[in-house]
């Protein structure tokens, strides 16, 4: 009984003089069990199922990290998460064991995997962007998506930078299916960047906030029906879907989401807030990502209209507020993973290439976003170079169109992986202007 | 221009008679295509990274259902969910199919197959134990952990089962191995689902739910040292782990932790809470619970000890709800995952064994705590008997000890499913008869 009686004063264990060296003792056993339970892990010698803690563990910390940057560095986020992710990838861990090696260092067999649980992450990243749309979604109107300045950006937006592509990659004597790829990821456009990003400058309600947001989702429903007409053309057998469906789909689960969403919110607010709400309203959003998934439109996109919705619901507060936990650790694993994807070693590869198709990925989305200010006098030029600025991120829709292209042997290896850099060094560097242009321009404009 | 100002007014449409129907009929459309995609995706039509929104999705649907059930049955939301997770676990689905065949309703193909990502609900599933564990640790005190009384139940529930296991086996003629790893498996317990009823019957704070949670935890070790016991005379190959070291290890990691937690707390506290902070004590506890599960202490426990250093935080009431939402989303997953385990064509096949071994399951784990209530003073006999049941569930723990001997050759796979069977059933029966004895003794103890 005697011992246990000690135990129980644990916690004041240092304060009586005699146990301080005992509790400093053990204190440090702990630190070095910890870390040598961390090396064994990062070294492979760790069972997969008990791996996966250390690989979420690890993506916290990361986002730790980057709060951390953000704070002394002033970067966005996003980028800093992005930019840990490439600093990880297996390609830029490949490289620095090399480098490494070269110099004299000894490095130990392969590059340490921290990732092997590529489904689990993959599906954390999903979740973090879902999220993200979804909270977005919650603080917009519906009235101002389907805006006739809106519907305009993204008709220019696509039509642009699909003929630059096409023409650049025909010229430089590139095959037609090539180049209807290129043009078609081009014409994509990935707001989950751009989105983080006014978020983080607090510029939501701003007028070219409305414009990049609404423009988006309709340039996600345009993008699509490009790719059903390159599919089409080039001939990749399975996917032979009718561009008139395509489109009818789209529309029909835009409009239809939020006509019933309605009685959904009816629901929702016919009595208190409790668990089983707070369940339901993250069922229906996860289950219109899903949807929209299948029916070719991002996930994001579903969540995105999930989150209009649930805006009118009077528990919008609650909702705001219950999914705070989730947005933190999920969303920075979002953009960690596009981080992750990107494969330095193709990039060094083709950076010529590259960086063409990257200026052209630039230049042709601000120039249509440019071309519809100056057209469309409800909408100001300085407005409009932002809003060009915020479509420029092609990221992993792109990336899905690329991956369609090489999966059924239109596109060769070197042709993905120019493609998919362009994806994401869009995705990289645009925030960064984004935030600049914003902090010069962005704050005078209503 | 005309058709994006109707658009605009997409809200009310329906209130202008001539559109009427058209709303209607897209509402109808729409709810045609939600349908249409779920059935493409329950039976099998849809790519595999898209399906795991869907399983997702069905999980926080069970656990609306679960509390749904919970209002209108009363039952407790912990065994509802596990219930669920039977009825649409494999095995269950087969016979079902199998059943609806007989009777004439045909049944296209194999049983629906819900789950395709057992990696991602596997994470998904500890996520949720270490959530509920962590925030039960924000509720304990240190000091009550270790206190005598608990020590004493411990060591009882552990020798007594151990025991009865070990001479059940080996008289009906079961291996001396065979009947080690009986024992081994009778000895733990999986504090999960008690824990889990004590907190919705909002009853943490009383002096036997102080002792099952102390209890188990110390159970935690004891049990380790158990099996370290049996695989060093069972000679289990690789696993050839010295109990000496094994004790050590454990009691450093425990006693390391709280004593080093200071400095964390003391670090937390320092600044207002901020979501770099917050992210920390997520890492922090993620950390914990996967040093605790490298050193064969289960993720859970790690997890409570997080939980235990952050009460001391003054930001514990921000953690507290800013986990809300994780909580709600990832605990039912535990649940539903630990009843989709069972398997129930060997649980009829064995169900003779199955069903002594799991009577002794209870009896040795109620009967050591009654005589631990008997001799000592400070614990009341009625508040022993509660304890008693609520350190019946050998869950996981179980399972775990269970497999490596499978894994080792050492059990059959008959054997296998025997003790597999006693560690889910004890864990779906021993939550029912908590209740009941709480309900009618436990209100009016202190």
């Amino acid at each position: 009984m005697k011992r246990s009686k000690r135990l129980l004063d644990i916690q004041n264990f240092d304060r009586e003089p005699i146990y301080k060296m005992a509790a400093l003792l053990i204190g440090f056993t702990f630190l070095l069990l910890v870390i040598n339970v961390f090396q064994k892990g990062l070294s492979g010698g760790v069972g997969a199922d008990k791996h996966v803690y250390l690989e979420i563990v690890f993506l916290v910390l990361l986002a730790v990290l980057a709060e951390v940057a953000v704070f002394y560095l002033k970067q966005q986020s996003a980028v800093t998460l992005m930019l840990l992710g490439i600093l990880i990838s297996p390609s830029f861990l490949t490289i620095l064991w090399g480098a490494l090696g070269s110099v004299g260092i000894p490095v130990e067999g392969a590059p340490l995997k921290i990732f092997e649980h590529e489904d689990v992450i993959h599906t954390f990243a999903q979740l973090g962007a879902i999220i993200l749309l979804f909270k977005v979604g919650m603080h917009s109107k519906i009235e101002k998506i389907f805006s006739g300045t809106n519907m305009f950006v993204a008709v220019m937006g696509v039509i642009l930078p699909f003929a630059l592509g096409y023409f650049y990659a025909s010229y430089t004597g590139g095959s037609f299916a090539y180049a209807m790829f290129v043009g078609a990821a081009l014409a994509a456009t990935s707001v989950g960047v751009t989105v983080a990003i006014l978020k983080e400058l607090k510029v939501l309600d701003k007028k070219f906030s409305e414009v990049i947001i609404g423009a988006a989702i309709i340039d996600d429903i345009l993008a699509l029906l490009v790719l059903s007409i390159v599919i089409n053309m080039t001939g990749v057998p399975e996917q032979n879907a009718s561009i008139v469906l395509t489109f009818i789909t789209s529309a029909v689960f835009i409009i239809g989401a939020i006509l019933t969403g309605k009685y959904f919110i009816r629901y929702m607010d016919r009595n208190d807030m409790s668990n089983k709400r707070f369940l339901l309203a993250i069922a229906y959003m996860l289950a219109m990502a899903y949807v929209a998934e299948v029916i070719q439109l991002s996930a994001i996109v579903g969540a995105f209209l999930a989150g209009v919705v649930l805006s009118k619901s009077r528990h919008y507060e609650y909702l705001e507020k219950s999914t705070l936990g989730l947005e933190l650790i999920f969303m920075p694993i979002f953009f960690i993973s596009l981080g992750l994807l990107v494969d330095i070693v193709s990039v060094a590869a083709y950076i010529g290439p590259i960086l063409i198709i990257t200026l052209i990925a630039f230049v042709s989305k601000i120039a249509s976003s440019i071309f519809v200010g100056i057209v469309d006098k409800s909408f100001s030029v300085s407005d409009s170079a932002i809003v060009g600025i915020g479509m420029v991120p092609r990221g992993e829709v792109a990336l899905i169109i690329a991956s369609i292209g090489l999966a059924n042997g239109i596109l060769t290896q070197s042709e993905f992986s120019v493609i998919s850099a362009m994806a994401l060094l869009s995705a990289f560097i645009a925030p960064m202007v984004l935030a600049y242009f914003i902090k010069i321009f962005g704050t005078a404009s209503t």
